[in-house]
């Protein structure tokens, strides 16, 4: 590193960076490079790089010895361009120095402006602008930002000698002050500056500018830098960039003025100029909202309904202008440009521009305009949305300017946003919905049973469990917003109550739940509802052009499967056949089923399932019409169907013709000190065979029978979960088999069927190669993976999950988002092992993480062939399947 | 195959196969076949081999095209030697037809007797041998023989004709029955046999010789033989020989005679020669206790006082010539020998030879004897004695002769045998224990809270869990016999009892557990008690000396150290500090931690642990005198501390100045679904820091201190449990060094120490090089890792593992013998991987497993530096490390 360039000149209509140089220059100053290269108007200044920073941090703050050399040259070609000089007494240049990473990182130092002011240089500057109070108020506002963000001297100190010196004077704002009070200001700052620091306010320039760029560099390395950096992922060693230049002033009166505009309208995507600007100001007067900023154009002008003259037609001629620049970039960029300028004294300054912030409509609309106006392709239109995003297009949201009385904070655990009346029990749910009231269900956790209420309820709460919790899994898959584990919330079922923070509520008291933010809000807020703009189609027409991995979905209710297909699934990865026993009708049977004493018993209960199991399948293989359907057979342990409370155990006994204490027994036999590892899965299937016979012959007859009355061949794949040994597949394998040939004997059909297993032991994916001699399919179970491979329990792992990832021990919640680098690693083996024994594997994941961008870009990485995720992330699984085809990576934060 | 031979002949002082030939021609045959090259006088006959076996199996039951003419050649063999010819009427050749495989297989067709008589041939045998009866004894005898094992009449039909015929002769003995009654008998045998078959009885001799050899050969297929296999991982592929021999008979009048017997004392192993015969008798009679043998010695008449005469008195010529026999087949094999003869009219016939079984104190002092007697070399010693067997020397066994009234059966979770009265609760074990009483605790399940009564009582009784349950390893640990999961008998705490098969018994009943067989037996059964002999040293002394792993053991109290150390433990591998919270005076101020709101309250009980944490390690570190000590800092849930009765929680709340409502709530909150997955282990440590804090202060004050009083330096090797990520192990990895540094400044001491952790998690492994950057050691921790790579909770496997290992889905239980293909696969991985980024890394294992010799075997492979496992297993480990260091593939059954 010692013979690089340390310094990069831009300004005077060339640059020595560019656009492309971004990893050296930062955001920031490889911008202001480009724009100076197109013949912009750039104040002149130059870029400290980021090699600079990561020398400075590696080398005990110390500089490469040339760097002192460079930036002197730098500094004298601004002073050549711009016609000043720094530290001069009659004309000195001023500039401003900026951070500038990589990626925007709020949390390090931002800018100090005016640099370059001192006891003597303010006077030089009073006397060129010919405004003593601009010189003084610009200085004052020097040592403020200098000594707040450089010196460490606290911001109170400040505030209170201005305060103090308002109150004196008996005025409220400080445009009341003029010349001679910011004079008086700017002696008491710098005296209290050096009263606190004990040494006085630096008055050389020079000094102020290398304290300026050292604390830049240093705030790359403190404390709140650290936590946003790994909170968004980014690495330590990028490092920021420091860019300094000539300052230009928006408040040199009327002919003056700043603004921020976008080259589209960044909330509708519209391809409409969309800005806002204030006269006679600086920039940060229209950030800090203390004057109501003015129109850029008449349109706007016209929508916003305002008084306020626009740009547009109180400076014509800079508005064209600026309009020019608005084209320059977006053609230059292609993409929609974020701007500051500032018009001094009638000049027009271009500050900033960068990519523009969008809402999710926004860049569904951007992305698909580009692409019909040709500015960009349709492959780069795909790359344009985040698939995360799209997922607010698809769910109710809140009015983003209703006002919200948030009551507590959970997880994000099902995107949406719902309010309505609290319940505390799915079936007080289901029977205030029967109503016709909306309700929220208000749970600490939900289990299976909840499933009618549930259903019933507009969105659901939980104070336990975590994103992969049962609530939330089944909340996704039903489209409710869910916000979970909000253990901040305590719910006492004894006294009906929900209370967080001294605030309680009750039964039937209205709350409203945001999921994709994970707050709850008392009282109502306004909903506004997605509508799926041809955009939309649009982009996906070309996404499934584009992709070459599968999207199922996990469903397993006819209106689930529905859902699905209107967005655009090609199958069902999974069909949890589980969850098809919960119906009031059914759980009898079932746990008729589980109190049996025998084998006989159970057959007995199991034949009276076997018909609302068979009709089930029927509907969903009308439904898919000849789509694929992967069933898995019964995986929980049975324990889950038995009834907890008194109560329900006495009904249970009433139904199944059993005394009580049969029941209890029976619940308390099947107890497990760790039922995620207990009896369940495939081990079921070989302690019951009966239990997989007639799911088998379920889904067999009603394969038969749709392949007849829709004429399409139906070819159910049978899946077997928790296998970790070749043996257990073997051995279910022979099951199925045979009851394909009765079935298809009984029924004279010629049965097409796979069968597969889930991939979702750390064992089993070890030992794929023996397990796929048998297998024809593998679908990974990524959230059982995750919890073995980790020993994590998603349940229970709500209490440390967070304070994980702010230490920074689990990158992402390894339940939302594949742990590649070890959980990862099983499927790769798995991969790898399984289709050596079997080169035409058929390979897909059905896990949550099927519905994750980043998980799917891995997915397309080992080569699975599909993926399959809940019916309301199908469209974002398309979108991040053609990305990933395209080569994108995804986005860590997605 | 096609150009094999297929028939090995052996007698007449030569043989075409040998000892080594055991695969092909099986124990058996090899064996006659060596004797007989020996020149000892073994019946002229010959072997058709396993590999005929295999072709009759996969070939439909059809044999090679050649075989009919080898058998006819061998058999003319044999009637060239014998002098008689098969089928003939005057003189004809009788042979027996025995399966022999290559291991010892009972479910098999085993022996027929005499073929090769019939109606007519029984007459030329009556005339050669002058007697009648004898002739249709005989007879009579083959026909039952053949018609039950090879024809598959049922034994009754001939059982009923014997009895029916000798009622109405009014006798009761079969002796009382003459050459006449034999005849009817016979005639009667046969007609119910064509009855039964529809076919007569074959009559021709080869007829009856391939009858036979088909159904040694089917019986290698049976359902009882392939499950004997399955429990003895005896595979398939092995196959059955057929070994046919001339008849001799034993039962020719006094000067015949047949006997067994050993080459040394089979029970104690002394070397002297022992065994038993029946003159005037045949092989069969022996076995079947209708006669009471005689000694063979001299010396064994004076000890059992009987006043039979002794083959050494009674044919002093044919004695001498069976020690000849002895001395010669000893030292030929090297082995104590198991052999069968028979003196046909004052000759000798050699039927068989084999390896003797023996007790295990038997192969000790053999193994011992015989490498001291320059018979076999020290490391041959070594292999001799199977590891699992010394496990019996080191407990107190049942009296194998007492009567044993089984109430129920478990499994062998702990060896050793124990009687005691019955205790339903702890607390009453140590009131008993406290009287005087021997207890035996009953308990459905045992917890951490038993720890007392499990010490108080003689030994452990549980309903459920499996062989890694809690009470089966604590029972190991503290060498108490236990018998867990017996879930076919049933605990009831509110009525008191335990009950199995409609018998029950109540507290204070008297019971009697036998550990090693899992049984558990009604009232009192006497135990011998163990002596460790000089042999047991002798073979110690060679084995420390051969072997390279090093063996420690996982204790934590004094009493199972100083055990460990009085077995030969080398270091504690394991020092599972939770274990040393539950002492009552502690467990309050645990609880007052757990109860605590915050940091600091959690800090105030802490500091009252820390004082006899410390004096815990003090004593510790005393007794291991500066052997390395690895302490694992907390692993287990915080909840497994608190209390579930209303009762205890109410005395918890008392205790700790609480409300019983926060106990309840705090114990509510800490509930977990699946608590082996949850805030446990290094998460403990992530998330209360405070608590390792404490644990680490603890171990290294009370290093600084015994290093000074010991004058020999103390190096802890502090253990970080379930980590599962390098961020982990990086962050509590800094809090053990903060605290060694703090300590280190405090004492004035340099405290020397290794930082690790467990290898406990699939994604550990894979992560393991990552791991090692900062850990100095590794120890597996096998039982969770077994239970993560199958997702198999110990404690709720009990109800399928049976079954399991049953259909040959788990070879093994693989919480006892490590599941080398999946887990080991995972061991292997972090091996390789640790050991990449630190050449010096130590790798130990402290699970369960790390006892097991197999286990051991596959330890040594992976190149591991020691084994950890309970004190009782330290000297079994110890003679399976130096079996594994000569390369002996640990048998499957051990």
């Amino acid at each position: 590193m010692s013979n690089s360039k340390w310094v990069y000149a831009f300004g005077g209509g060339s640059a020595e960076g560019s656009a492309d140089m971004r990893n050296l220059l930062g955001g920031k100053g490889a911008n202001l490079a480009e724009m100076s290269s197109l013949g912009l108007p750039v104040p002149p200044g130059f870029t400290v790089t980021t090699d600079v920073c990561s020398y400075y941090t590696e080398n005990d703050k110390n500089y490469p010895d040339s760097l002192g050399g460079d930036v002197k040259e730098a500094l004298a070609n601004i002073e050549e361009i711009i016609g000043a000089k720094f530290g001069d007494a009659d004309n000195p240049l001023l500039v401003s120095v900026r951070s500038g990473a990589r990626a925007s990182m709020p949390g390090m130092m931002d800018t100090v402006l005016n640099l370059g002011l001192n006891d003597e240089t303010v006077q030089g500057l009073a006397r060129g602008s010919g405004d003593e109070r601009f010189a003084y108020d610009s200085y004052r506002r020097f040592i403020q930002m200098y000594g707040d963000v450089v010196l460490g001297v606290e911001h109170h100190n400040f505030e209170d000698i201005l305060a103090d010196h308002k109150d004196e004077k008996g005025v409220a704002l400080d445009t009341e002050l003029d010349a001679e009070d910011w004079k008086v200001v700017c002696k008491e700052f710098t005296a209290m500056v050096e009263q606190e620091l004990d040494k006085p306010f630096p008055q050389d320039p020079h000094d102020q500018l290398w304290g300026a760029i050292s604390a830049v560099f240093g705030s790359w390395m403190n404390n709140r830098a650290k936590i946003y950096r790994r909170l968004h992922d980014i690495p330590e060693e990028w490092g920021t960039a420091v860019n300094i230049q000539s300052m230009v002033f928006g408040n040199m009166g009327e002919s003056s003025a700043t603004g921020v505009c976008f080259t589209r309208n960044p909330s509708t995507g519209e391809n409409i100029f969309y800005g806002e600007y204030l006269a006679n100001a600086q920039g940060e007067d229209v950030v800090a909202g203390i004057r109501t900023p003015q129109p850029l154009t008449d349109a706007e002008k016209e929508q916003n309904h305002t008084g306020l003259p626009s740009m547009e037609e109180n400076m014509p001629g800079l508005f064209q202008e600026l309009c020019d620049v608005r084209t320059k970039l977006e053609e230059h960029y292609t993409d929609m440009q974020d701007m500051e300028f500032t018009v001094q004294e009638g000049k027009l300054w271009m500050l900033q521009t960068r990519g523009g912030k969008r809402t999710a409509k926004a860049a569904l609309r951007i992305a698909v305009d580009m692409a019909t106006e040709g500015l960009i392709t349709k492959e780069e239109a795909i790359r344009r949305v985040d698939p995360a995003q799209l997922d607010q297009l698809l769910h109710p949201t809140l009015d983003p300017d209703a006002p919200r009385n948030i009551l507590g904070r959970g997880l994000p655990a099902s995107p949406g946003a719902a309010s309505g009346k609290i319940a505390f029990s799915a079936p007080e749910a289901e029977m205030m919905a029967a109503k016709g009231e909306r309700v929220i269900l208000v749970r600490m956790e939900t289990s299976p049973e909840d499933i009618g209420g549930m259903h019933a309820a507009e969105g659901i709460l939980t104070t336990r469990g975590g994103m992969t919790s049962h609530a939330a899994v089944v909340a996704r898959g039903m489209g409710r917003p869910c916000v979970a584990g909000a253990g901040e919330m305590q719910v006492s079922y004894s006294k009906q109550t929900l209370s967080c923070g001294g605030q309680t509520v009750g039964v039937g008291d209205i709350i409203t739940i945001d999921g994709a933010r994970g707050e709850v809000m008392l009282g109502e807020v306004e909903t506004i509802q997605p509508e799926l703009t041809s955009d939309f189609g649009q982009l996906m027409e070309w996404v499934d052009h584009t992709r070459s991995l599968n999207v199922r979905t996990n469903a397993e209710t006819p209106e689930d499967a529905e859902t699905a297909i209107h967005f655009g699934a090609e199958g069902i990865g999974l069909c949890r056949t589980e969850h098809m026993f919960f119906d009031p009708e059914r759980i009898i049977h079932m746990r008729e089923m589980i109190l049996a004493s025998d084998e006989a018993g159970r057959r007995v209960a199991l034949a009276k399932l076997l018909p609302y199991q068979r009709a089930d399948f029927i509907e969903l293989f009308t439904i898919m019409k000849g789509l694929p359907v992967t069933v898995r057979l019964l995986d929980p342990p049975l324990h889950e169907f038995l009834p907890t409370s008194d109560e329900e155990m006495k009904m249970v006994a009433e139904a199944a013709g059993a005394e009580v204490e049969e029941v209890r027994a029976r619940a308390i036999a099947l107890h497990e000190a760790n039922p995620m590892l207990g009896l369940r899965g495939c081990r079921l299937g070989i302690m019951h065979p009966e239990i997989y016979e007639m799911q088998c012959r379920a889904i067999f007859e009603a394969a038969a029978e749709v392949t007849k009355s829709l004429g399409e061949t139906v070819e159910p794949e049978v899946m077997i979960p928790l296998v970790g040994t070749k043996e257990e597949f073997d051995i279910l394998h022979a099951v199925v088999d045979q009851v394909a040939k009765d079935v298809g004997e009984e029924t004279g059909s010629e049965l097409k069927y796979l069968t597969g297993t889930m991939i979702e032991l750390p064992r089993a994916a070890l030992r794929a190669g023996d397990i796929a001699e048998g297998a024809e399919f593998f679908s990974f179970g990524t959230n059982d993976l995750t919890q073995t491979a980790f020993g994590l329990s998603r349940d229970d792992s709500g209490s440390f999950l967070g304070p994980y990832q702010e230490k920074g021990i689990y990158e992402r919640d390894p339940f939302i988002s594949i742990d590649q680098e070890g959980v990862g690693e099983l499927m790769e083996i798995a991969t790898e092992r399984g289709r050596k024994t079997r080169g035409d594997l058929k390979l897909g994941i059905c896990g949550e993480h099927g519905g994750d961008p980043a998980s799917i870009v891995f997915c397309q990485k080992l080569g699975l062939n599909y993926v399959s995720c809940s019916p309301y992330r199908v469209p974002i699984a398309r979108l991040a399947a053609a990305q990933a085809a395209l080569g994108v990576e995804a986005s860590v934060n997605a």
